[in-house]
């Protein structure tokens, strides 16, 4: 403890004075009786001396904890004079600022609803608050019994996965113990791979685990290199605290996050099974849904008006349903009273869509969703409105419907079209003032329609296949929906295509059955030039034996093509 | 601030025994200089005993604001001496309760995501920590601004309505300012009417705003007769502190509570829509669901456990959208081929449920949605799985999938049987060991069937009609699903049924149309007995113009029943 001096000081003087005082008194030769009363008066006053000088700071202390107790941090006692009271006042006021801290991360934590963000915030906030160099935090994935990095600061590391058990933090997440570390090279737990990787120097490591309230392993916060010394030990309850709000915090966003992947899923799921009464349509609802949020993101609209883009352009054909099989199934031309039929399912996608409990914002969506045939000049359906009264969610969404049915939908009367003829449809529509002139150019220039760029390949009149080309870094994101065998013997298709795919690239394949419509990866194995362009062969990637059964049914009558 | 003696006399006796001693010294005719350094030495450890009375006291208090810094609410400090630093250990045990407390309040609040529990957790927390009798916790209404409570404690108030500006939390409401008011009936902007129809003594009020982290009102939190005294300037920013809190924790569960209302919604209406196809099956998939709930909770199953089954059974048919029309619409019996075509839906319905983004238990739903076909004994299909293997959600599912299909579905060659038939049915069928028997017992003697009773009536080959009787008290719960119009003119309908209905009671009338499915609200306003039963009028509630055409078309050619 740092000793002060000046109280020390002021009591041995007021003694000297009063020793001094008496002295002289008593060379007065005042009888005894006066003497001791003169002695017991001065006591009295200098006692009350002393106790005025302890009590004015004791009052400051005392008001300043009745204010904090109440919620108040914004108060510090003044430390000007350097009194006994000094440290006291010193402790006091990190007392409260301590406190401050506390409160403001645990309240900080809980408004930030969105998991990345939320990460991001707790690294920063810590390395702050813990004045030290990095934070790494570590989440705990329970299948894999690993930990991973979700981003450490400064140098571009995005992800470290650590298996649990491995260096300090798979020690700190294996036993559950604090770990603090001044020098992280003489302790044998620690992996000297992360910093040979990342080019940082680690000294000190402070590491705490974070359990969420059913005591179930979160993750791992990791302080590296305090800046000033070494972690103490009211570094680590720091830690401890702000490893159990984070904890609260993250269960909260994931919750959260889960439920808008699951809500996201299904409304994605659905939607496409309802495409799929349509082999032509299939997947329509979801590229227009990717098309729109890829307009909607280079247009700089708000995180919310792209979620209310997003699901209206995902649901804009919910109305189909409505639509019977011997109408939308018919494979000829609409006769008038069919096509007004057809032409209803804006106003059924309407009705649908008023059902379901969307707020605030969001109650927009049935609207946006069912105007997706109308056209600036107000000869579209199904209400004929006009520009303004068009929103510019809308306007999207009628542009990018319009360009996917043009290369999409494949029919014996009506074949689908090249992009480059989809473009001139799209240039013509905006320069006769039907759609937004300048969401058009900026879907074209900036070519988002490459997004989605997909080859549909007829093989029979009852067999369509679809494919995109994939990125190798793109592959593993892309999860075939079935994956239920590793045996993958024989699961071989063929077909013509004018696209030069290269032999060993990936692929991800639509199957278009009457009953259903299949994703599935395939790898390009053979590419052979013909009159029609290239006559290709791909192998289905982890098929189930149901789904092989299934387009075998389809393929068996046709003629082979070779092998 | 409360006065203590021990340091005081301490002090004072302390320079009276200096004093004596001194006086003491001097009556020995030591010289001058020898006595003024016993002054001085004598002094420094008078002086020094003081500062160590006082310095203990520091250290303590020291070491506690130490603690305290870095998250320890644990501490207190010992008060049992009554000395100078008496009041300010209590000052500062108080404020290190009223951190806990302040902490404890904000990590409770933040763990609660289900907003019902929130909002009763905030009012008997605050209850206790402000010390009163009852706290009431308006939310702000923005669409009719008005503050309604949700709930307030010990009488059974279930909803007050104050429009803003209204009593005293209207006028928090309205000026954002506390009101702290020692004696109600005393200040004319308290509304006695309140009390009156509650018959409960307001006496004293705390009164705060709730804003949320965009300053918007929330609500406001009324705290009523503090117990001892009145509320004071701590009692404030206690209250204060509490709604900031509060509205983070509000917001957050509302947001997860809305998002879990729209997922719910959405599933239901895109089920329904699926449903709607066959307008036999219309609503079936959502009165399993209910069904299947009520089940469900009468056996005690967790929250998680009801969600599952409540998705499940939602989703159970989801796969018949892989049926097409001319098969599932088909007006006559399947043949054995085509029936094997429908037999498919459960499978399909795994395969499409499959794709959703299902986490954590969630995960079964696919499989329990999946077979609600299978039996105990293994006849079902379209696993054939065994007892053992079908797990109790969906053995529930089973059984009130079945129970609907034989009340609801009223097909020309299958006419829908009565609720005693389909009973019978069950227990037969529970007594053949292919449905749970106990499953089925608990349904039966609980009569739980009675949730969605509703009766079905044929109009025309093409239009049918179906409708439950509601109570009063939930007839204003039931929304009707198109108010688009207030005008009812001439939206009348009759037909016959077996039920006795009384005139001027409400229905929630569901009318199967073969492009969709509409819900409203339909008032009884003619009954006349024959032969066949009673012919009923009804008057149907906020219907629009359009539905009303749609209706009226089917309805063109039947024979007027009466007028």
């Amino acid at each position: 403890m740092k000793q002060t001096v000046p109280l020390k000081i002021k009591t041995i003087l007021i003694f000297i004075i009063f020793g001094l005082f008496l002295i002289f008194i008593n060379t007065q030769k005042i009888p005894f009786f006066i003497t001791a009363v003169i002695i017991v008066v001065l006591s009295i006053i200098f006692g009350f001396i002393i106790y005025f000088i302890i009590s004015k700071s004791i009052n400051v202390l005392e008001e300043s904890a009745r204010k904090v107790a109440s919620g108040n941090f914004n108060i510090q006692i003044e430390t000007d004079t350097k009194d006994e009271f000094y440290t006291i006042k010193q402790s006091f006021n990190r007392m409260i600022s301590g406190f401050g801290t506390l409160l403001r991360i645990s309240q900080l934590l809980n408004k930030e609803r969105n998991l990345d963000k939320l990460l991001n915030l707790i690294i920063s906030e810590t390395t702050t608050i813990m004045n030290a160099d990095r934070t790494t935090l570590f989440l705990y994935n329970k299948e894999t019994n690993e930990l991973w990095s979700y981003i450490a600061q400064e140098l571009e590391i995005r992800e470290i996965r650590l298996p649990v058990g491995k260096g300090i933090a798979g020690y700190v997440a294996k036993t559950g113990e604090t770990v603090n570390i001044e020098d992280a090279y003489s302790d044998n737990r620690f992996d000297r791979e992360i910093d040979r990787t990342t080019g940082f120097k680690t000294k000190s490591i402070l590491c705490v685990p974070m359990f969420n309230l059913h005591k179930e392993l979160l993750g791992v916060i990791q302080v590296l290199n305090k800046k000033e010394g070494i972690f103490t030990d009211y570094d680590e309850s720091l830690l401890k605290f702000i490893a159990t709000q984070s904890a609260i915090a993250i269960e909260n966003a994931k919750l959260y996050a889960d439920l808008e992947s699951l809500l996201s899923s299904l409304i994605k799921t659905l939607v496409a099974t309802i495409d799929a009464r349509d082999p032509v349509t299939s997947g329509h609802s979801e590229r227009v849904a990717r098309y729109a949020l890829a307009i909607g993101k280079k247009m700089g609209l708000s995180e919310n008006e792209l979620k209310i883009l997003e699901y209206s352009a995902l649901l804009h054909d919910v109305g189909k349903i409505g639509i019977r099989d011997e109408i939308l199934l018919k494979p000829g031309l609409y006769t008038p009273e069919e096509y007004n039929i057809v032409k209803s399912h804006p106003e059924i996608t309407k009705e649908i869509l008023e059902k379901v409990y969307f707020t605030g914002d969001q109650k927009q969506i049935p609207f946006i969703a069912s105007i997706h045939h109308e056209k600036l000049d107000g000869t579209g359906y199904p209400f004929g409105l006009k520009s303004d009264s068009i929103p510019i969610l809308a306007r999207i969404i009628a542009i990018v419907d319009v360009f996917d049915a043009i290369i999409s939908y494949d029919r014996p009367y009506k074949p689908s079209k090249t992009i480059e003829e989809a473009i001139k449809i799209l240039r013509e529509e905006s320069e006769h003032g039907r759609f937004d002139k300048e969401i058009v150019d900026i879907f074209i220039e900036n070519k988002l329609y490459e997004i989605e760029r997909r080859v549909s390949v007829r093989i029979s009149p009852e067999l369509l296949i679809e494919y995109r080309t994939i990125r190798p870094e793109e592959w593993h994101n892309i999860m075939p929906i079935i994956v239920r065998t590793k045996d993958v013997s024989g699961n071989i298709l063929f077909f013509t295509t004018k696209e030069p795919l290269t032999v060993n690239s990936f692929l991800e394949v639509r199957i278009y059955l009457p009953e259903f419509t299949i994703n599935v990866l395939a790898k390009v194995i053979k590419k052979q030039e013909t009159a029609q362009g290239y006559e290709i062969g791909i192998n289905f990637i982890n098929l189930s034996p149901e789904i092989k059964k299934r387009i075998q049914k389809y393929l068996v009558d046709l003629t082979p093509i070779a092998t």
